[in-house]
């Protein structure tokens, strides 16, 4: 990356931010700490300003408070249901054993409460930060090596990334599933999936599908895509919304654990059974496929082995221990009684 | 309460601290921020007049800060399942709306945990800290006071406390469950519990059981308490103890939904029918008690209203509004089929 910025190789200081705002250094203070003083235009100003210069509000009380806080940030999705507690329970275990403290925010799936979060931790003096997927705005990437901040990325393996990534091939894992569910002699396939439009993990799987599909000589237009926000209740509708279709699709292939097990809970209440008359399949492997009645085809992630992973890297990173590796966490499939033959 | 430190008005400095440590300064520095530089011995020594003058490290560095820095921190007992999810995403979004960011940290229920994790947020300069529970050390509230870092008690309502609390009364909560359970015909209950010494909702929780018995009645010896970790697991290994009983109860009561779905799991494959054998019943109405077959008996917790309150106080309290009072939030029964007539 390049930019035109005289400046870029120094720290950017709240003077900085009120000349490319052109206001003044009070108002910028004020953006900052006490924004609702502040009519919302020159709020707007000053807070591009701030994020094209990549300012962190407390960078300056920050260096000069001891050099490592022994606090490392990470920012996950949602805290809803257990699909990032399990990695997260191992990463702070493994931080503590290095007397480290976690601090958790929580983004909703939404880039921008994750930009603002990743600046907060930075101002708070995070030590290093964990995030979840790669795909996001490139200048939150400058930011974070600008401040010094070494990162992970978890939860995809990439070794093209110009970052460290730990995590699993989500492509090949939904695709091992697919030729599972294919191979059981299913052809009309339905989708349950996050808008995988910024969620790099959701895109591959759902091309992981595609590829199975296609190797099976499947056609695309047998695969129907419902899109769905996280949750059980979310599983169940997007269900619903698949059997309005005028063809029914004999197995419903979900992006996680979760919507799975709504769409199977929703599916016996329309009074269907499964698997004999619609198969279900998740993905994660969290502890409710197991209690899902009945229980779920799905992926087993080591979510474990992530997390503890994910720590003892950015352990590393932090203490600037060189010749860090990519980690790739594998994957395997759990066939349980939520698939049948078609 | 009183102390006999003379300095008990001002801020604690790293000297105050070296002094009492008696150690020099920069060692004091190292311990902070290099423990593994240090030898246990002086380690500790630094670690307990830390802990007795209430020393923040962090602190003067962020005196130099802005004053408000727009983040509240939260410390929940754990991440993993749906317990304390929901009530912090409606903190979340609430604080938000304010223009807030949310640190979350999570003690595994460990007491020392959720001590460093509250010097860490007072530190990283939280504005304010929303803890689970009152039950805690009364050096901490006397340290928060000193830091001048506001708080709010959520998950219990207690006017007699010397903080604000927001939650509700898990003792009455519980009884009118019990009442219900034993007006069907139960006589003979178990229940699976967390350890009550150490979490106020599970001893409370506990007497409400009791409470309702005693006024049936019913001997206290008729009750056969398990304690249990958090988790469905662990609650299906909670119901295994409580079957190797020489006399099986009639119901089982949990302390929260996630133990009640796994010793429903456990119950299940163990051949008993729910609640043809045994009845079970949860606490919380969380997502899996309504997925849960059969459909779990629970007392319903308006998390969501919990959390959007607890923001509400905090965010009033950061900004110093006066008279603010306890909130005091209302369960219900939520009576579905795990539970049946004895």
């Amino acid at each position: 990356m390049t930019t035109d910025d005289p400046n870029n190789d120094r720290t950017p200081t709240l003077a900085d931010v009120a000349r490319l705002a052109k206001v003044s250094t009070a108002t910028v203070s004020r953006c900052l700490n006490s924004p609702d003083r502040v009519i919302e235009k020159t709020r707007t100003k000053v807070l591009a300003a701030v994020r094209d210069l990549g300012y962190a509000p407390n960078f300056n009380a920050r260096a000069l408070a001891a050099k490592h806080t022994n606090t490392i940030g990470a920012i996950i999705p949602t805290m809803e249901n257990a699909i990032f507690a399990r990695a997260l329970q191992a990463f702070q275990e493994e931080l503590g054993g290095s007397g480290v403290t976690l601090l958790v925010a929580s983004s909703s799936y939404r880039a921008d409460l994750e930009e603002e979060q990743i600046r907060t931790l930075v101002s708070r003096g995070a030590d290093g930060i964990l995030l979840i997927g790669y795909h996001r705005d490139p200048k939150i990437y400058e930011f974070l090596q600008r401040q010094g901040v070494p990162i992970v990325v978890a939860w995809v393996f990439d070794p093209q990334a110009d970052v460290l990534t730990v995590g699993f091939d989500n492509f090949t894992a939904m695709k091992a599933l697919a030729d599972k569910v294919i191979s059981m002699g299913h052809r009309r396939i339905a989708t349950i999936t996050a808008n995988p439009e910024y969620n790099d993990r959701a895109s591959e799987r759902l091309r992981g599908i595609r590829a199975a599909m296609s190797e099976a000589g499947i056609s695309a237009t047998d695969l129907s895509i419902v899109e769905s926000a996280y949750g059980i209740d979310e599983g169940g509708k997007a269900l619903e919304q698949i059997l309005a279709q005028p063809v029914r699709p004999s197995v419903v292939m979900c992006g996680n654990d979760v919507l799975a097990v709504g769409a199977i809970a929703r599916a016996k209440e329309l009074g269907l059974r499964v698997p004999e008359d619609i198969s279900v399949t998740g993905f994660d492997d969290i502890e409710i496929a197991k209690i899902s009645s009945p229980p779920l085809t799905t992926v087993h992630v080591p979510h474990r082995r992530m997390g503890k992973e994910a720590a003892r890297m950015l352990i590393n990173l932090v203490n600037a221990t060189k010749d860090q590796k990519n980690t790739l966490i594998e994957t395997s499939l759990k066939i349980r009684s939520s698939l049948s033959k078609r």
